[in-house]
Formats: C-alpha cells, structure tokens, sequence
C-alpha cells in the first residue's frame, strides 16, 4: 500500500467522548452557553481531534510549500516566476509575511522547494523539488498523475516529520507565482461552478488580465478533461505542486489527529483536493480567513468551512493561518483560565 | 465649557504626512501591494492616530463599564440583573471571558461600576457609579439628560487616567444584563431602522421573548420619543450609563489620539453615539468582531465601520477587542519587522 493510501485509512473520527466532556466544561464557564461563539467551537475541536477533554497549547508549525507553473506563460499573473525563487530563502532568514506573523503566534516556519522553477539557494529552504515547477496546462496535463501523487506524499512526509518533532498544530502555506489559477480551476471542477465564477484577481491584475485568465481556465478544463470523481486527476491535470503538497500536509494531520490550520484561496484548493481524498479529513481542518479572492468563500463553503477572520488578505505564504493560530491558543485558555459557575459557588 | 464639550472639541483628524510614509513603506515590503489588507489599514490608521510613521506596539488596557437596566422589569433578557453585580469582581480577580483574553493579548483590564444595581463588593472595581441601574425606559426616560453627561464624563475620566498611566490603545467593554434593548432603541433611532430590525436575541432568548422585546423596544422610542439629532438626548431616553461610560472612552481616545478598539453590540452602541457627538472620532475607532447578534453589522455600516473578525460571539465585556487588538500588535510586526524590496537589493 503506498503512503499516500496508508495515510488516508489512518484517518479517523473525532472523539465524541472527550467532546461530551469539554462541552459540559464550556456550559459551566460563567457566560451564557456559547456566547464565545467560535472560540468555543475551536476547543470542542481540539477536544475532539486530540482526544483529550482538556487540550493544552504546545507547539505549532507552518509549513510553507514552494513551487512555480508552467501557465504563467499565458500572461495570467501581474509577476514573472522569478519571484517565487526570490522568495523562498526570505522565509527561514524570517522576514517574509508569514516569518513574521509566525513568530507573533509562537509558530515555527518550514519552507520547502517542492517544485519551483530555479535552484533555490539558501540552506534553511528544504529541498524536495519534484521538478522545476508544473507544464503549461493550456497545452497539456500540469503533470503525470505519478507527480502528483509524489507531491502529496512531499506533504505528508514534511508533515510527518514536524508532528513528529513535536508539532500539535500545523498551518499551510503556499508561494508561487500563478498559482491561483490552477486552485481557480480545481474549484470550478470539483465545485461545478464555471470558469468566470472562480476567477479572481490574485496578487493583483487588471480586468483586461482577468477576462483572459477566465478565458484560460475555461481553455484548460477543456483540453485536459479532468475527472471530478477522481481528485488525484484534477490535481495531476490543472493544479499544482505546491497544492499537492498542502493537501498532503492535511491529510498526514489529520492521519496523525493534529489540526492543520488552512491558510488562504491557495491552499483551500489543497484542503478541497484532500476533503474528496479523505473527507473525514475535513474535521481535521480549521479554516483562517475569507481572503480578497473573490471565489474563496465559495471554495470554503464547497468544503463546509466558515472562515473566523475577514481581513482583505491575498498574501499566502500561511500569513491567516498565523492569525488563526493565535485564535486558537486563545481558545485553548477560555477553556482552561475561566472560572466556573461552581468555582463561584453558584449552581 | 464643560468636560465634554471640552473633549470633543480636541479631536483632530489623522496626521496625513505621517499616513503617507507609512504607506510608501508599506507599499516597499516584499508582497504585492496592499495584499496583507486589514492589517495594512491598521498601521495606516495607527500611523495617522500617533502622527508617527513607524508606530510601535506599546500598553493596552481595556475598559469595562459595568450597568444595569430598569426595562429588565419588562422580561426583556434571558438572566437576572444580579449577575452584572457577581460578575463585575471577575474582571479584576482575572477569571472573566475577557480576563482571559485580554492576557492573551497582553491587556490589562480596569472594571468601572458606572451604574450596577447592587453594591458591587470588590476593591478592584473602580466605583464610579452614577445610580443604581437605569430607570424603566418603557415608563420614562432611561436617565436625565444631566445623568446621560455624567455618564460620558465618567468614561472621559477612566479613559484619560488610564492614557496617562501610559495605554496607548483602549479596547471597550460592557457588562448589563438588558443591554442589548437601550443599544437596539439606540440603533433604531439614530440609524433609521424599525424595532423588528434592530431586536436580536441577545445572551440567548426564545421566538416569544424576542417578539416581546420588539414590542417594548417600539413602546420604548415612542413614549420617550428621543430627538435623534441629538445624541445626549438619545443616550438619557433609550440608552444604558455604560453605553455612555463607552461612547466617553471613544471620545477620550480620540481626544487624546489614541486608538479606540469598539468589542461588540454594546460597544458599537456607544460607538455610533460618539460618531453622532464627534464624526472625526470615527478615524480613531478600530473595529473589532461582528457578533452573533443580529443588527450589529447594520450598526457598524451605520458608524462606517467594517469588522475584522466574524466568530459568532456575543459575549460582550470587550472580548472581541481584545482578539482584535492581537492583530493590532501583529499588524506593526508587519511594518518593522518584513523586509522591503531595498533591503534585498531589488527595485
């Protein structure tokens, strides 16, 4: 059985029991019953994913996967290619985005080449290049389905290995330039929506860009006809490395009963590709923010996530799953810091 | 000219020069311009507050204004007016919702006994009490126009002690069981809207009771009939003492040049009612969540404000500004800590 199905059976519930046990604790904190909203449902979730009534805060790891596409040819994107290779090294020396809401939420940052388009030169960047960024999928399949399976299992062992280390939430994060176009082109299959509702503006292209983009992506689902019942299809034909990544590092999470924080449009393209792999991995998964793309928020509601923050962010990189992440820690201390109603002396 | 007058007329606009620094360094950080969204306008809107380019993360203290309501005679809340009074010590003792989250967030947390009912019995609150609760509403004004002044001063005075103990951000926060009827009357009144639309469930009551709780919101505006170009008259007919006590610790920060974190439905409630005293006090509100409760997003659009934060909550005590003002503090990581293109040899 290769990884990425091991990985998949491993995959199990959340743990009712342990739930039970922290909503009754939730019910007896001094506040009306679920007053705290969100707060409370990120508790009931640790609870259930850990198995333990009363989860701790520990260590939390954002993994940031690289990689560039070959579409970017076709003009979809307003930066050349280059800049994902410029930008890999910015986030172990931690002055990128995410290095710097990472240290904020106490999260470590892990970047990893998992396909981009130059040799990226810096030490603390790891390496797990499967090639130098996707084909033109205007011409052809991004790549073989052997690739794509490979880079789901890039992510899986990435992920393994910080769980591993001691990691007890991981967060996702993506850089590559172009790369909202293939996670446009996976919700539009896997999401039955047409090509123009999916299309946004990415990092920032004008209209006459976005029409032609539309234009692409609608080019692009015809010649390679992916299979909407077979995700790995979608991925190998109009995604991307980086997103086979992302929905690797999910999936391993989720096999190893950790949250995976889902960062923006990007990489809620991993989570849809790893929820119809996997969709008991979705109780796994904790979404971040509603980004500036404007299809996201139907990307989360194809999976049933519904984002806490709603900040007009279309950066990447983890930078909302950093955000998040300092929501949950809070979370963590409603359940543990607050009195209750008995600690007052009150029924 | 008195405190209040006072107040208002020392509210200045934001300090261009300073907005337009911040921006051109915001716009040479290494991501597309603009893609961090909200957290960009928040070290703008900081930069324009301080009249200082690179602002820094300094104090935060939070403020909750503790009342009660003489409409609760007419069933209008799920809880009894004694839980204000046992739940104002919790704020001081550190076990309260906000308690908790303001250490997250690394606030601290002053609690203001403006109008509780009962004795509050705790040396850590600040007693500052006006009257013991506000008067029937559905059978007369809610308070005397003197009372609705005093109100506003109070919260003028925490707010100004609490700046020069050296906060440099306030967040606001209520405690009142009933509260949410004086901010509904008070939306009703000065954002043009009818009873039904303005009426929400507050901490947690059924279809019968929210009916009712229209009803007496309706009974409550027409026999008071309050002038809603002007808002002190609004405040003393409809309003509640810690709405006053939050619309004076808005005008204080703007006053003083500090920014004002509005927490939820209460809070907004002071809010719009320190918008109608000072519109230049707008520029120094920063919003924080839209709660659970149903017409706080028409409130917020009616001050010209947008939440960051969408988590269901409405618990009130300023819990949403304290998650807020951690993404204050994040937002000025972001303007000293990311590289700019410069420092990576780039044009």
């Amino acid at each position: 059985m290769s990884l990425l199905e091991k990985t998949i059976q491993q995959i199990g519930d959340l743990d009712r029991d342990s739930m039970t046990k922290t909503q009754e604790r939730l019910n007896n904190l001094i506040k009306p019953p679920g007053s705290l909203g969100v707060l409370e449902e990120l508790t009931l979730q640790l609870s259930g994913i850990y198995a333990d009534p009363m989860p701790k805060i520990g260590k939390k790891a954002i993994i940031v996967m690289g990689g560039d596409h070959g579409i970017v040819e076709e003009g979809v994107s307003a930066f050349p290619p280059v800049v994902t290779t410029l930008m890999m090294p910015q986030f172990p020396k931690g002055v990128a985005g995410v290095s710097v809401l990472a240290r904020h939420a106490g999260a470590t940052v892990t970047a990893v080449d998992i396909g981009v388009a130059s040799p990226v030169d810096h030490p603390g960047v790891l390496n797990r290049k499967i090639k130098p960024g996707t084909d033109n999928m205007a011409k052809g399949p991004a790549m073989s389905r052997d690739e794509a399976i490979k880079s789901l299992e890039v992510g899986i062992e990435v992920a393994t290995e910080e769980i591993k280390k001691g990691a007890v939430v991981l967060g996702t994060g993506d850089m590559g330039i172009g790369n909202t176009t293939p996670s446009s082109a996976i919700l539009a299959v896997l999401g039955g929506f047409s090509p123009a509702e999916v299309t946004g503006r990415g990092t920032g292209i004008n209209d006459e860009v976005l029409q032609n983009k539309a234009k692409i992506i609608a080019k692009v689902i015809e010649i390679n006809r992916p299979d909407k019942n077979d995700p790995v299809d979608v991925l190998a034909k109009v995604g991307g490395l980086e997103i086979g990544g992302i929905a690797g590092i999910i999936l391993a999470a989720a096999a190893h009963r950790v949250p995976a924080v889902v960062d923006g449009f990007i990489s809620s393209a991993g989570a849809l590709i790893a929820a119809r792999l996997a969709p008991k991995s979705i109780n796994f998964m904790v979404p971040s923010h509603c980004s500036a793309e404007q299809a996201h928020r139907a990307m989360l509601e194809t999976i049933g996530l519904r984002p806490m923050l709603d900040m007009k962010m279309r950066l990447g990189e983890g930078t909302g799953a950093a955000l998040a992440i300092t929501i949950i820690d809070a979370s963590l201390k409603i359940l543990h810091e607050m009195a209750t109603f008995q600690d007052l002396g009150l029924a």
